[in-house]
């Protein structure tokens, strides 16, 4: 990066928001994926006028820029794969409003997303997208990844959720999109465009969120099963009894021992499978969808089902699956973690998949996730100092995606596409489709300054997991 | 248009799908908006292969192509508004096809749009967007606009419910966006920017689309005001009592008298507004939340409350609210119908300024919509050939859309730009904005063949109804 660069930002920016020492460029070198990139320089935004400023700079010098929340992308979203600049703007989390008349939320793009949701609650209201991270996450982050969660089996991902933004384009101008109605039909739909677009078309600044009356109650039922792929045709027959629950969480024999292993909390660590399954609504429909689900699962073929009796009891239940990622880290030191997201009548088939490929390349692979929205995350265990193991895992996490697409399904569900799953992009969606893509980025980012080398195949990108930046 | 066009037109249509004479040509000049504009030739196409020959042929001839469905368009959508070929597209609807396992619909572009509800409802599923015009419309022009309807308070619009598409790009490149599965975020949502880009950006082939369980019960509730301020009041209240019904619609006491005279329903003609509301979900809680809506509505204000006591009072409530349209055309023969959307806390202030504007401008206004969602229809009745009230409606219109920009809404919450409100569109997104949408549009059509004139203003177009083409 010039130096004349480096010292217009630091006429820009008070000495504690422009980073430049190294051990401060080394964190944030990483996410939660793979590979370390060094930025030359970090700044931590806190207003529209700073990203603008940054951006027109950037465009001047031709210096990458790459937004970055908390950093707990699985893909590689806010990794600074070409050097340059990454703007910071997790400290940005002055603006959390709920207005409860109109039914929504407008925050800073460093809110942490399970504040949002906290404050709805306050007004009897719900912000219901919830990735795993929530806690940590921003929702900056979660916009630009356009992140899922459990409940995107009911009630949608981050997008669902999005009314406006208020954006600094690539260029440096400042933009709004959308607003805070509810209905709007006035031209192209850039909010949608925006969210999900991995920090490429646009640094959010601002947000309006839709947030919707929470649920009197909820009901947690597991049902546990002698068979992996029977657990998923339970799946499917709940689906179509007319019954949607808010969540179908589905842990596998692996998921279920290591977090025994990591945490006892009594799981059957004997069982094949077992779903997580939570309904809400109103208490006296709860307690009539409670009892189909429970028949319906045991009809298809569940061993034993059991409805805890007390919100501490169900709370328990939900936590065994939070811990499925720490507790599967403690296994071996790398985590290759999938996200592919399959038609829900083809649950069983990929799950079978699943199964094959796993005893083909004698791989440590666990399997969980949002099975009832047809989300599954296939977790790799191996250690990524082993080239030999690697090599395997390669082609695994290869044929699984390919198994995938074959089913009618997709790469990535909620994690986004970052580094990651850039090079099987071509293979998903052709090479015209690709194209259309290519042609958005270039008319919004002439200079390709915006987060680089994400979304898009680079030339010489074919390794997932093998590289190390 | 170029005779040599013309000429390898009829090399690729036969006799029955090439229209060239004038009177099939005045049958596609016009649709349920202003203007009347002749094409040169119209095709009617019934496969991919057509779709994207055509729009190479255009594209060497640089001749516009207008793709059209049943033409109820209120906002000029499938004018042929600089000449050039109309691309009907409503005798594509032999594909209609519910996947219940995996919640899906897969259609043809010239199905309508009740059609699929209709075939969803005999597996228990319902496709919720249910526009006024959903038994004449094409499910295509409903994704091109993405059309809303009365159920957008509780279950969104028409974009809601794409999953994918098939799409013949402006270039007449086939691609795939999106696919069959609930949650996917591979790359951008060309899905979500295509539906709602009213036939600029490509032509839809075919979609894939989500469907829910049906609801197993619904009621009805009429209440009747005094005061159409209080009526919105009401509607916020409700809304944030945590009960989300599935449809509240708003009819003024111009509508109730229109209706009552065009078919006598015994509606309450002394009233100054009514409120139809609809519920859904399980008979048990319904009761409670019927009641419980009851109560708030008497709370604020309501004079009257009526509760069907059969299916049979309550369809002829909601036939009540769709005859409005057909019934204030007889009062006199130009309808200015508008589309304006505000934030749900805001309802009680457009009414207020509509009123305003009404008495101001001296106009016949008529007050209806789907006031539930904050997506308001005021509708002027008028005599388009009497220029001197025109003066007064256009200005009454601009009005109309300044009050809703200022009340943080929207010029349109389900119908569309076309042609009618291009001009507001800097007003509302300001330069830049409709810039960035520019770029997309001329780096997906560099020739602009596809449905030129809508959405984007013209240089000379500044007059929403006085126009005549």
């Amino acid at each position: 990066m010039d130096e004349a660069c480096l010292r217009e930002l630091s006429k820009i920016f008070a000495q504690d928001q422009l980073l430049t020492n190294l051990s401060d460029l080394h964190s944030y070198s990483y996410d939660a994926s793979f590979g370390t990139y060094l930025p030359n320089a970090v700044v931590q935004v806190k207003n529209v006028d700073e990203v603008s400023a940054v951006l027109k700079l950037a465009n001047r010098y031709r210096v990458p820029v790459y937004p970055r929340g908390q950093g707990t992308s699985l893909s590689g979203g806010p990794l600074p794969v070409k050097g340059g600049i990454v703007m910071d703007l997790s400290q940005w989390k002055q603006k959390l409003e709920i207005y409860p008349d109109d039914l929504v939320a407008i925050v800073s793009p460093g809110v942490l997303t399970s504040e949002i949701n906290k404050a709805a609650e306050k007004y009897g209201l719900m912000y219901p997208p919830d990735p795993s991270s929530s806690h940590v996450s921003t929702i900056g982050g979660n916009l630009a990844e356009n992140s899922g969660g459990p409940k995107g089996l009911k009630y949608g991902v981050t997008k669902d959720y999005v009314l406006g933004l208020e954006v600094v384009t690539p260029e440096g101008e400042f933009i709004r999109t959308g607003g805070r109605t509810i209905k709007n039909v006035t031209g192209y739909d850039l909010t949608k465009l925006i969210v999900g677009s991995e920090g490429t078309l646009g640094v959010i600044t601002k947000a309006f969120l839709k947030l919707i009356p929470k649920p009197p109650t909820t009901q947690t039922m597991m049902a546990v099963f002698d068979d992996l792929v029977i657990s998923g045709k339970a799946i499917s027959k709940v689906l179509t009894s007319g019954i949607l629950p808010a969540k179908i969480e589905l842990m596998d024999r692996s998921s279920i021992i290591a977090v025994e292993n990591y945490r006892p909390l009594g799981l059957p660590v004997e069982a094949e499978a077992i779903l997580l399954i939570q309904l809400d609504g109103h208490e006296e429909t709860l307690n009539k969808e409670i009892e189909e689900t429970n028949r319906i699962v045991r009809e298809v073929g569940a061993r034993e089902t059991v409805i805890p009796g007390s919100r501490e009891e169900a709370d328990q239940l939900w936590q065994a699956r939070k811990l499925v990622s720490p507790a599967i880290v403690t296994l071996k030191p790398t985590k290759v973690s999938e996200d592919v997201a399959v038609p829900r009548s083809k649950i069983p088939d990929m799950i079978d998949r699943l199964n094959r490929i796993k005893e083909k390349y004698n791989i440590h692979l666990v399997v969980f996730g949002h099975a009832g929205d047809g989300n599954l995350h296939p977790n790799i265990i191996c250690d990524q100092r082993d080239t030999e193991e690697m090599i395997q895992v390669e082609q695994a996490v290869s044929e699984i995606f390919n198994a995938a697409i074959e089913l009618g399904g997709t790469l990535s569900g909620e994690h986004g596409i970052g580094t990651m799953k850039s090079p099987f992009m071509e293979e998903e969606l052709g090479s015209i489709t690709l194209d259309m893509m290519r042609r958005i980025k270039t008319a919004w980012d002439p200079n390709h300054i915006l987060n680089p080398g994400k979304i898009f195949p680079e030339p010489d990108q074919n390794s997932l997991v093998l590289r190390d930046g």
